[in-house]
């Protein structure tokens, strides 16, 4: 294994559709494992300076994920039953990140390059800006994108681009994907004459709190829950010496539906939610978790039944991990006992023949007015929240308590007076880090617009994971003044 | 008073060259104050988003600071003794400084806005990506500032160019000079149509640490001590919401000088070292307080005693309050008395007729293998130390113990070989935000490729405070997806 761990416990892979133990592909690091990755890593800051070698290094990542396909397709599959389409879909996006990342840092641009000339009339000295790697970055995988936000994922391309080596925490759920990712990219490197160290990974819970806290980590990329997230914040503005914590902790991503857009297409609406919140099993961190509809008769009654007759057909599939079903039936059923609380579709355990961990999405509708705090945290996993506004005083007060959130979404007609409209986008607007007008937010795209992050808890940084802007997370300025050429770094020559 | 604190204590001004008190121009914020203070500023959040409006305040508030420049001058110099000339030139960047915002607001370039349009041929949505503001700012006055770094200083300007309201904790310092420049701000911001309260103040300790801690409060920015800052990034991370807390907490501005620069410009450099490290009395964040120069004779001789001679001519003068003189004379002396100091210049009180509280430098030297912990904490004022090295292997121990900084300089020979030249570099540049060659880091300017910030303690997060970039520091990205034309900001239309 890449990890070289020798001496901590099996990590188990485990097998989400029957929860049997299928290998133990690494062990996981004490605090000497941690710091023999983080030194390791280190060590090759000087060799990815190298601003062509760092562009092959992606391509070349790129080009070993692809080659290996079949075999990661099938080893990600095994551990989180995200089934071949979406994974082979999440495999092309992330090779897509590594070769946009290798463009990136061809194209220099990032580097925001400003040259002032020295001014012999005022004194004015020679000052040439750049940016310079913040040195080791640590990379915590999801457990929702075993690939796209795991080993080769967002965080990792765009360390490596910015010449930041990178030591991954592993994902539970997903060991065996993150070591066989490992593998391939530390050969990449190899390829292309850097050393395999620019990335290592380290497996385990206190692995994690081990790695923030290590010295020569010098800033950190992570996605997961609030709790384990803030929980890593805390500990990293708590060092010795404080680091950047860019984290994505959660997201309610709430969809407000307008009368007039219930009163013409609730039916299409109604199947559209259920569509978007049980897509991949509701695991995505920009599943709509509230949607706010108006509690008007007929169209209220056409809306929900849409939603609940769609959503009842989406079938029966395991969830990432059997601790993350857990989570999920236990926390749907909270919710669901809840008072006020109307069951429109029951979550709950749905077994199959191939899949005995199966479980089915869940609908829940409450009157605006008996909004329980507890519907305002994320449920991972297919459920979502149908809260019934009365009028404009209902609408200003729920938004007023929602925390901060990737998305919020607004259906609405097209004859939409501007008066009714713009007060409300004015109260999503600082809610969130994307505004989505008549679509759903799991419907998106990596492109250089995208934003994916939103005021805390949805990101603990006002930056973004996607695309790549990322690349700043993990640099900082530096201005040289009065240089020489030949002490000059190659971007801020004449 | 602008603060509208009717019940705290008085908060009384000092006259540094006596230690008398002028006047009490303030008073205490209390909790109360400082939610009425927070509370009136982010009530005017939407009349900032009006993006002409904004660049007309900052012009605004530039012409009526110029029109006060009599009273300004006269009210700083009485509470800072820093004197006519230096408080001129401060004005007129703190002037310069708000209308190269107001340049940066009109072009909106600082929005970064990025457009991919809709493709239906792949489903790919229309996304639309632009900056926001992110709510009310914190501004932290810095002593040694009381007008670029204070309550119409760079992060006031930045903040406001953003559209982030502004509440200024004041300077106990100089709390005559902060009232007086916000009611001019205040008074700017009525006359272009804007509300008052897009700027306020609060005086007092613990008026600071509410102002971190209010719900309300979106950012910080701060310019002062490593003790006081750090308790207030811890605050600003232990909120429920954590914020970005943007402080400068100290600098060291190591600065090496080569074997063969001191063989061929002993004098020049010592010379030049005294006229950096006295210049405003030592009171710049970018004072050089460590500088190591070659132990080989007669070459050490020579630059010592320039830089003894120059240094003892400087006319003793006040530091810039009481406080801060008590931690000059008790933090000299102490790095005087550790062992293996040799004291070359006795830093010390030196009453003059109008100030009696007056002081004169010092100069210490102690050789690389004497290196106290003691010696790599800021002494501000008037103190630097020589550290004598010896041979290519203290150098490196030296640099490895240095803590982040805003600079690192280096003098060096024209004719010196790159082989000793890069790898210094290379040890110099992860220490620095600017790297300065055969200069002195307290001669710089204020241009676009300015980079003020280095790494930690010289900076908490890897932006800058100087500089038309600062305005990133308030704003945070947001994507528009799918919205039609009339629900877009301005800068996202066609």
């Amino acid at each position: 294994m890449t990890d070289r761990t020798r001496t901590g416990a099996p990590v188990p892979s485990t097998d989400p559709r029957t929860g049997a133990v299928r290998a133990h592909p690494a062990r996981e690091a004490g605090p000497a494992d941690v710091d023999r990755a983080v030194t390791a890593a280190a060590r090759t800051l000087d060799a990815l300076a190298d601003r062509p070698r760092r562009a092959a290094l992606l391509h070349a990542a790129a080009d070993a994920l692809d080659a290996a396909r079949p075999e990661i397709l099938a080893t990600a599959d095994a551990e989180t039953a995200l089934g071949e389409a979406r994974l082979t879909g999440e495999l092309a996006r992330t090779t897509h990140q590594l070769r946009s990342f290798a463009r990136t840092v061809a194209d220099g641009g990032y580097l925001e390059v400003r040259i002032d000339r020295a001014d012999p009339a005022t004194g004015r000295p020679d000052l040439r800006r750049t940016k310079t790697p913040l040195g080791v970055a640590a990379v915590f995988a999801a457990g929702n994108f075993p690939l796209a936000f795991s080993v080769p994922g967002g965080d990792t391309a765009s360390a490596l681009a910015a010449g930041c080596p990178v030591v991954v925490k592993a994902h539970p759920g997903h060991p065996e994907t993150g070591e066989l990712c490992a593998r391939l990219l530390r050969g990449a490197a190899e390829r292309v004459g850097l050393p395999a160290d620019v990335l290592g990974t380290v497996h385990g819970f206190a692995a994690g709190t081990h790695l923030v806290q290590h010295p020569l980590t010098a800033a950190v990329g992570f996605t997961g829950s609030l709790r384990g997230g803030r929980a890593l914040h805390d500990l990293a503005a708590a060092r010795p010496r404080p680091i950047p914590f860019h984290g994505e902790l959660g997201s309610l991503n709430p969809v407000v539906v307008t009368e007039r857009a219930a009163a013409t297409r609730a039916a299409e609406i109604g199947t559209g939610l259920a569509a978007s919140y049980t897509l991949g099993q509701g695991q995505y961190c920009t599943k709509p978790g509230l949607v706010l509809v108006p509690a008007a008769r007929p169209a209220l009654d056409a809306l929900e039944r849409a939603a609940t007759t769609a959503a009842a057909q989406a079938p029966a599939a395991p969830l990432l991990d059997p601790r993350i079903r857990e989570n999920y039936l236990a926390g749907a059923a909270h919710r669901a006992a809840l008072p006020g609380v109307e069951v429109l579709l029951a979550p709950g355990p749905a077994p199959t023949a191939d899949a005995p961990l199966a479980v089915r999405p869940g609908l829940l509708a409450v009157a605006a007015e008996d909004l329980h705090d507890d519907l305002l945290d994320e449920c991972f996993g297919p459920l979502t929240v149908l809260v019934r506004y009365h009028d404009d005083t209902d609408l200003p007060a729920v938004l007023a308590r929602l925390p901060g959130t990737l998305t919020a979404a607004r259906h609405h007609a097209p004859d939409e007076p501007p008066a009714r409209t713009l007060p409300l986008l004015a109260r999503l607007a600082p809610l969130a880090g994307r505004l989505v007008l008549n679509a759903w937010p799991t419907a998106t795209a990596v492109t250089p617009a995208m934003q994916h992050g939103g005021p805390y808890p949805a990101a603990t940084t006002p930056t973004t994971s996607v695309g790549t802007s990322a690349i700043h997370r993990w640099l900082r300025p530096v201005t040289y003044q009065d240089a020489p050429p030949d002490l000059l770094p190659a971007e801020l020559r004449d």
